[in-house]
C-alpha cells in the first residue's frame, strides 16, 4: 500500500499509559513499519501534524480532522463496534476503509460467562471463605444443590463471536446449546461467522446451535425462551428493540419451562444493563423464580452503593470487566496486521466496516 | 440372569439417609426389579437374610460373608476404585462379577479444575469482594494480570476419565493439550477409553492430545515438566511411585520452561495430597517460582488450621468435594442399569473389575 520502498508510518493514538512491555510488543509486530505510539490523555486533542504523518492509523476513540486524514489508508479501531464514532465526517464523508476489533471478546467474555456459572453450580464462594477461615468443612456441607452442566440446555440470545465461543465451551461441558439471531440463519452460509476468529476458538460454521431460532418480535423471543433452558445467555446489541426485552414475563416463561432435577434458570448478561427489567430481575431472584445470574453490566452503571441488586440472592456482579485482559490488544493488532498484508495484496479487509449499515 | 418372569432383586447398601427424591429415582430407574434400599449406618452391620435375599447389590463399603452372598450374580461399586475392599473374601476367593464407578468423576471434577483456573486468571474473588462492599470498581483495577486461556498449554500426569474431560474443556478454551500416562499408547488402539464414559463428554478416542508420553521414573516425569506447560493437572492415584512424585526440582523444571506472557504456572491436584511434596509447593507459591495452585486435596486432611497453606498466596483449596454432585449416584445406576443389560444379553461388563490386576 505505500509505494515500494517506503514503510507505513503507523499511528497509535492510545488514551493511558502504556506498558513497556506492550510497547515492544507493538514494536515487534510491526517491525517493517515506522511506528508512533501516541498518547493522548483525557481532553488533550493529538495534534495536526501527528496526523498528516501517518498512513495507518489505530484508534479507539479519536480521529483526524478531514484536512488532516489525506495520508492515511487504513483506519483501525480498537473497539468492537463504532457507535460512538458515526457522526464523524471521517465516516460521513470519507471512504477510508475501517476494520473493527470485532472478534476478539469472544474467548475473555466467554470464560467470565463459564466461570460465573460454574462458581454458582460448584459453591465456589463457600470453600473461598471457609479457607479465608482455615476451616476444612466437611463434604456434606457441598453436597446440597451442589451439580454440574452435564445435559443442561444453554439459550444464546446473539449469536456473535462472543456466543459462539460460549458455545463452544459449553458443548465441551456436555450441555446442549440453541441459538438465536435477528435474521433467520437457515442456509449452511448464513450460519457461519465472517468476521474475525480468535484462532482455536468459537464456531466459525455455525455447527455446534441444536437449533437456531430467530425474529425481531417479542413473541418470537417468548417462544425461545420456552424451549426448556436452563441457561439463558444475552448477547445482543442495545437498540431501540432490545431495550427492557426481558421482564417478569419472560422470566416466568423461562422458569415454567424449565425442568432441571437441581436448579431454576441461570441468567447471564454480557450485553448492556438496559436489555433487561432490572427490577423484575431482582423480583425473579427473591422469588426463586430464577435460579441466579451473572451481571457483567447493569443499570445505571456505576451501579450506586444502594442499590437492592448488590444484595439480591444468587447474583454475581462484575463491574463490565468481561472483556478485559492481557491478550485484547495484540489480538486487536493481529486483525490490523492481517489486514496490513490484505490490503497489499488487494485481497478485501477482515471486519471492514461497511458505511450505511448502521453498525 | 434372573429366571424368566423372576425379577432381580437389587440391595442398595447406602451409608446415610436418602432424600425421598432420590429413593423416588433409583425405583423409577430399575421399575422391573425388587428394590430393597438399605440405609446402613457406621458402625451398625447389615443382617444377613438382607444380603441372602439379593440377586443384585449396590455398594460403596459393605459387602456380605461368604455364606450369606449365594444368590448375588452381581456387585456394583459406587466408588471408582476397589482399594479399601480388595482383601474381602467376595473379591479373593468368589468369582462373583464385580463392576466399578469408574468414569463418573471426570465432569464434577473437571469443573471444579475449570472454575479455579478462571477464578484464579479473571480475579473472581476481586469482583466478589467488591460485590459485598457494594463498590463498581473502576475498570483499571482489573487490567492488571487479567488474562485468558487461549493458547496456553496444559499437562495432564493421568490421562485417565478425568483428565479427559478436563482435556476437552481445555481444547474448547483455546489450549494445547499433553498428556502423560504410565504406560506407552502408541497406537491408536492403546489411547481409548474403554471404561464408563458419561455421554457427551470426555475424549473416548483419545484425539485431543497434541502429545502424549510415558513412564514411570522421575526422569520420564522431569521431561514431561519441561515442555513449558502453563498447567499442570494431576490426576494420579496415589502410589508408592506417585508419593512426593512433585517437589522443589519439579516445580523449578517446570518455571523455568513456562513462558507465558501473564503468567507462572498453574498447579492443579485432584489425585491425593501426597502425590506432592507440600511444603515445597507452599515454597514455590511465596516465591513466585509457580504462579497458583488449585487443590481439592491437602497432606494431610483435614488440613489443620494453624497449616502455612490456608493462606499461602493464590492457593485455591477445597475440602475433598471436586467430584461431588446430585449426579453421582444416579450416574452410578447408570451404570449399572447398562450392566443389568449386558449380563442378560451375555455381553462383557462396563467397568468390570478384574480379580489380580490390583486396581
Amino acid at each position: 500500500m505505500a509505494d515500494s520502498g517506503s514503510p507505513e508510518r503507523v499511528l497509535i493514538a492510545f488514551h493511558q499509559e502504556m506498558p513497556a512491555s506492550m510497547e515492544e510488543h507493538i514494536r515487534s509486530k510491526f517491525s517493517n513499519a515506522e511506528v508512533t505510539i501516541h498518547i493522548a490523555l483525557p481532553g488533550v486533542p493529538i495534534p495536526a501534524e501527528v496526523y498528516q504523518n501517518a498512513t495507518i492509523l489505530v484508534t479507539f476513540i479519536h480521529l483526524p480532522e478531514l484536512k488532516d486524514a489525506k495520508n492515511i489508508k487504513l483506519i483501525h479501531t480498537l473497539s468492537a463496534g463504532l457507535d460512538h464514532l458515526l457522526y464523524h465526517p471521517i465516516l460521513r464523508d470519507t471512504q477510508i476503509p475501517i476494520s473493527t476489533s470485532s472478534g476478539i471478546h469472544g474467548p475473555p467474555i466467554a470464560e467470565w460467562t463459564v466461570m460465573n456459572w460454574l462458581v454458582s453450580s460448584r459453591k465456589y464462594t463457600q470453600s473461598y471463605e471457609a479457607q479465608k477461615a482455615h476451616v476444612w468443612e466437611k463434604q456434606v456441607a457441598y453436597m446440597q444443590g451442589m451439580h454440574d452442566q452435564v445435559g443442561k440446555k444453554v439459550g444464546i440470545l446473539g449469536y456473535g463471536s462472543i456466543g459462539r465461543q460460549i458455545a463452544r465451551v459449553s458443548q465441551a461441558l456436555g450441555m446442549t446449546v440453541h441459538a438465536y439471531t435477528a435474521s433467520p440463519r437457515e442456509t449452511p452460509e448464513s450460519r457461519r461467522d465472517t468476521g474475525y476468529i480468535v484462532p482455536g476458538t468459537g464456531d466459525p460454521d455455525g455447527s455446534i446451535p441444536a437449533s437456531w431460532h430467530h425474529g425481531l418480535d417479542r413473541e418470537s423471543v417468548r417462544s425461545f425462551l420456552a424451549l426448556g433452558l436452563d441457561h439463558l445467555v444475552i448477547s445482543l446489541p442495545l437498540t431501540p428493540q432490545t431495550t427492557g426485552l426481558l421482564g417478569a414475563e419472560e422470566f416466568a416463561i423461562l422458569s415454567e419451562n424449565c425442568h432441571h432435577h437441581a436448579t431454576k434458570p441461570y441468567l447471564t448478561n454480557i450485553s448492556r444493563g438496559k436489555v433487561i427489567d432490572q427490577k423484575a430481575l431482582i423480583e425473579a431472584l427473591n422469588s426463586g423464580m430464577l435460579g441466579g445470574a451473572a451481571l457483567d453490566v447493569t443499570d445505571p452503571e456505576p451501579l450506586p452503593a444502594d442499590d437492592a441488586l448488590w444484595d439480591t440472592p444468587k447474583v454475581q456482579i462484575s463491574p463490565h470487566i468481561s472483556s478485559l485482559g492481557m491478550e485484547y490488544f495484540p489480538r486487536s493488532l493481529d486483525i490490523l496486521k492481517l489486514n496490513m498484508g490484505r490490503m497489499t495484496k488487494g485481497e478485501p479487509l477482515v471486519n471492514a466496516y461497511y458505511r450505511g449499515k448502521g453498525y
